[in-house]
């Protein structure tokens, strides 16, 4: 059997089963990062990304840009568990015959995020390569109380998320900024029963919140934040890569949250949590139910 | 300019320069890991290590032996500091085409090592890649007492390595097990002035040592102990990703170390730190000495 037959979410499932994990993991793959035992108010978070050239960039993007992507990427998955990014290291392979303009350009790139989010540049990795690589592994760290898990959505809870929706391909995935201070805000404040970031695409990465809560949804397609980027809805539904915000927090808290809501990032109600039974319903402008197959970008 | 005529090190010395760094962080780019403040006791030691098929290794390695080398040498950056392994969050690219059993293979070899030095793997990123690609970035801790850096060897300390050097490339660089138990004895019984893993080969790494210690040294070419693999002497010294340990120690200690050492471990004496004014010198075995102008492998 190959990769590509099996597929990426059954590959990670079968890695994940086969890895046994000490106490001090509270959480280890399945979130958008793992949670680790630090002291005692707080926790450990961990992540770490991939980008490869004529994957996730192309030779022709900008440099600035690929440095941005690169630890924007992962502070987003800190930022959906609640926490705050605090460590980095960066693991690059570059061309030998790379212009060094271009190489500065992406460290460049790298640290003015470093520098806006206060992330410190700790170390990383250097190698030879054809095509440019970029890995970087982050440390956050986050309150025990106001870490906000995908496994914990409670049935009735408000489904939210931030921003606009679809179309990230035409500038977003490369230049976008990760929802920190939003974030902060909604654990700092409510009782954020669950969080992810949209990666994978809206429908695939609510299906991750459903999946790991044993838990079902409806959504309704007028209210859901489409971009002026998308090709159309369903597109957007599925693109990956916005690095928006998807949560759910409890129906009273929601409405509050709709009336206080402080910044001018937008932000939407989409629908509601139900009981895994019912599954994954999206209720079209015309007053149709569709059931959602989770479907999202696959890596392979 | 290209990055090939600058060089890996100086490139790595360019981008560190220009980060700055917050009072978190008591060590960042420039040593085997990065040293993080953590508890009243303990640092937070942070490292990441890439390997590209086609340059660490090949389409025909041992699949359990690239996953084995892949989290090794990450252990191996630990172990330098005289810490202890923790956490680890693995980035990996292969070919949708890829046979399912070389990628169980892969993971089975990182997860032996995994069970075998305690090191729970937490997380990771998964991507379609044309050529197989491993990130590995390790959490370990060291007790702040017994924290071991490159940049503290002293005047008159002796320099010790371990095991053979030379010829890893037959295959030590794949199969080789991280000197843990080795290390930490020496950080909890000696006083360690400072340490690195041979990784860019022995003259190389040495030299890591005497450039951020501030300190010339001068070895014996008749007490190196060089490895039947090796194709001979001169390469030996500068053969990379040997693993093995260099370190210092002050003179009474070396003596009290030798009559004592509990390991099958081979450890061999080679030679002794003086001021940065020296240099750097190897005496042959004819009594000749030779000025290091230091070299290793680099990676552009």
């Amino acid at each position: 059997m190959k990769l590509r037959d099996l597929g990426e979410f059954n590959f990670i499932n079968r890695i994940s089963k086969a890895i046994k994990l000490s106490s001090h993991v509270v959480k280890g793959i399945g979130d958008d990062a793992a949670v680790l035992k630090y002291t005692k108010d707080k926790y450990l978070l961990f992540t770490t990304d991939i980008l490869l050239e004529g994957k996730h960039f192309y030779k022709g993007s900008s440099a600035g840009l690929v440095g941005k992507k690169a630890l924007s990427s992962n502070i987003s998955d800190i930022v959906a568990m609640g926490g705050i990014p605090k460590f980095a290291v960066i693991s690059i392979g570059l061309p030998g015959s790379m212009n060094l303009k271009y190489a500065d350009e992406l460290y460049k790139g790298i640290r003015k995020v470093a520098d806006k989010f206060s992330v410190d540049l700790v170390g990383g990795d250097t190698v030879g390569s054809n095509k440019i690589i970029i890995n970087i592994a982050l440390i956050g760290e986050v309150e025990i109380k106001n870490l906000a898990l995908r496994s914990k959505a409670k049935k009735e809870d408000a489904i939210f998320v931030t921003g606009d929706i679809g179309g990230s391909i035409k500038l977003k995935h490369l230049n976008f900024t990760p929802r920190l201070k939003e974030a902060r805000y909604l654990v700092k404040n409510f009782k954020i029963n669950s969080m992810i970031d949209v990666s994978d695409g809206l429908l695939a990465d609510l299906a991750h919140i459903l999946e790991e809560s044993d838990k079902g949804a409806v959504i309704y397609e007028k209210t859901i934040p489409v971009s002026n980027d998308a090709i159309d809805f369903n597109s957007a539904m599925r693109d990956g890569e916005d690095f928006e915000l998807i949560f759910t927090l409890p129906k009273k808290q929601a409405d509050r949250l709709e009336d206080i809501w402080p910044f001018e990032t937008r932000l939407s109600r989409i629908g509601r949590i139900c009981s895994g039974r019912k599954g994954f319903y999206l209720i079209r402008k015309n007053g149709k139910s569709e059931k959602i197959k989770s479907a999202g970008f696959t890596h392979f």
